[in-house]
């Protein structure tokens, strides 16, 4: 089945497009967190989203969710790997799974870390994004995972039940003692280092780890990753003020398309990108 | 005083904008109804502005009207005629009073109904959008008050104490019995005719009324009579993703700027135009 629209992310831009993809009853695929924004939770005070005077950034988060759950929504728990264009429509693929759309609603925020240097060279030469998919490549080697939310923990254990060894690099506070093999040094990763192949991970403390894989388990991963024909303009996706980026059926919305970043303009962007590729599937279906 | 900005209009686009001034601790004047938005409190319901499920259109205004009192936020009710590029800043009339700010923000919605044929020709010639400033020059006369909202109707009643009679065409149902000498004809104005002067006003009914006058008081003026300046493209101010215009300072969001009118939308950009506006201040201040 070709899904009318996939939707990745469910902050604020992500919420807001589903519900009026909803409302116009599309067929549609929504990929994130069934917790939907980690990082609004964190905010101490929103003064600035109209309507919920005073809130805190966990009461927003739950009257976005009990809206999602008043309106029926479903949230697929999965973070996307690669879209890939196809001839009308796009091929989505997260972690084993995969997925087609014919158009894509990109929500995905602003990486709350870039890209660790020699990371981007070494993709699928001993850099991966997916446990699922690659872990069994490294059965009895000896791995790294850079991991930036607990809800990839659970991947980490999978990885440390294959390998024979884990460095866990959390980027987060009290994370989860995980298994017998799995060992957080207490540095930080700063470079992957290779020339053909991944050979180790440069520490803050300046040593140097030797690994066979690094896998990096972001809440977002890379643009250029994503969706290598992106254009990209300083960082944020490039659009237009219907939303729309240079692939056709491709749209964008919230932080990740620019400051400010704020929450009243996630929602307001995640409103026209779903209304705009409403607008492209009335036009592509004509054009058939 | 010259204020940092001034907000026109108090849909949820003016709402967000003038929130996001307030938190900047600017000075800034907002423009507009105490009541908020006249359009929202008609909607039957609203399901897509996130987080706040199933509201009524009066419930989500009763809820920006919160919002706004939360803050401390003062209303200027009145209707801004004419806006006024000076050297670094902006003259705005709104009635008989004057203002100046070195930013403008416009929110002015859509207007319900367009200008009328012969309207933009003839004003300050027997065209008027404002009973204070130009009643006064029909003492003795004939008139007639095109008005869209009830809130306009102690203009009339204004007039209707210096004109001889004043024929009224409310576009919004229940209008009040004003005055002995207020008369609403069973038909619509369709146009405005007069080639020096206004010299009578068409009807839907194919007769044409003799009168002096045509008082216009509607929502939102036509945008050419606004600003004269600004760029508009097919009915709706030119903006950037910024939500500048074509003119230094002013900066523009919600239906004004076109499709989709939404709430969501609306929000967001008055979000967006209020960051711009404290950039914009930030950086002319810094070049003087």
């Amino acid at each position: 089945m070709i899904y009318d629209a996939a939707v990745i992310g469910t902050g604020p831009a992500g919420v807001s497009a589903a519900l009026n993809l909803k409302i116009h009853n599309k067929n549609f695929l929504w990929i994130g967190s069934k917790t939907l924004s980690g990082k609004i939770s964190k905010a101490e005070r929103v003064e600035n989203y109209p309507g919920l005077p005073g809130v805190t950034g966990a009461q927003l988060n739950e009257a976005f969710r009990k809206h999602v759950e008043a309106m029926g929504l479903d949230i697929h728990e999965a973070m996307v790997n690669l879209i890939v264009p196809m001839k009308d429509h796009y091929a989505l693929t997260a972690g084993a799974d995969f997925y087609e759309a014919r158009t894509v609603i990109l929500t995905t925020g602003v990486a709350a870390a870039g890209t660790l240097p020699g990371e981007e060279a070494l993709v699928g030469r001993g850099v991966s994004y997916c446990a699922t998919c690659d872990g069994g490549l490294y059965r009895g080697r000896t791995i790294a995972a850079i991991v930036t939310n607990r809800r990839f923990e659970h991947e980490v254990k999978y990885l440390a039940e294959l390998a024979d060894r884990v460095y866990f690099f959390p980027t987060y506070k009290d994370a989860a003692r995980i298994a017998e093999n799995v060992e957080a040094p207490d540095a930080r990763a700063v470079a992957v280092e290779g020339e053909a192949r991944v050979s180790g991970l440069r520490l803050s403390d300046g040593g140097t780890l030797p690994v066979d894989g690094v896998f990096c388990l972001r809440d977002a991963i890379s643009l250029s990753t994503l969706l290598p024909r992106l254009a990209v303009e300083a960082g944020h996706i490039a659009v237009d003020r219907r939303m729309a980026t240079n692939l056709p059926g491709v749209f964008a919305a919230g932080d990740c398309t620019g400051r400010p970043y704020q929450y009243a303009k996630a929602v307001g962007e995640g409103n026209v990108a779903a209304h705009s590729a409403i607008e492209y599937l009335a036009e592509s279906g004509k054009a058939r």
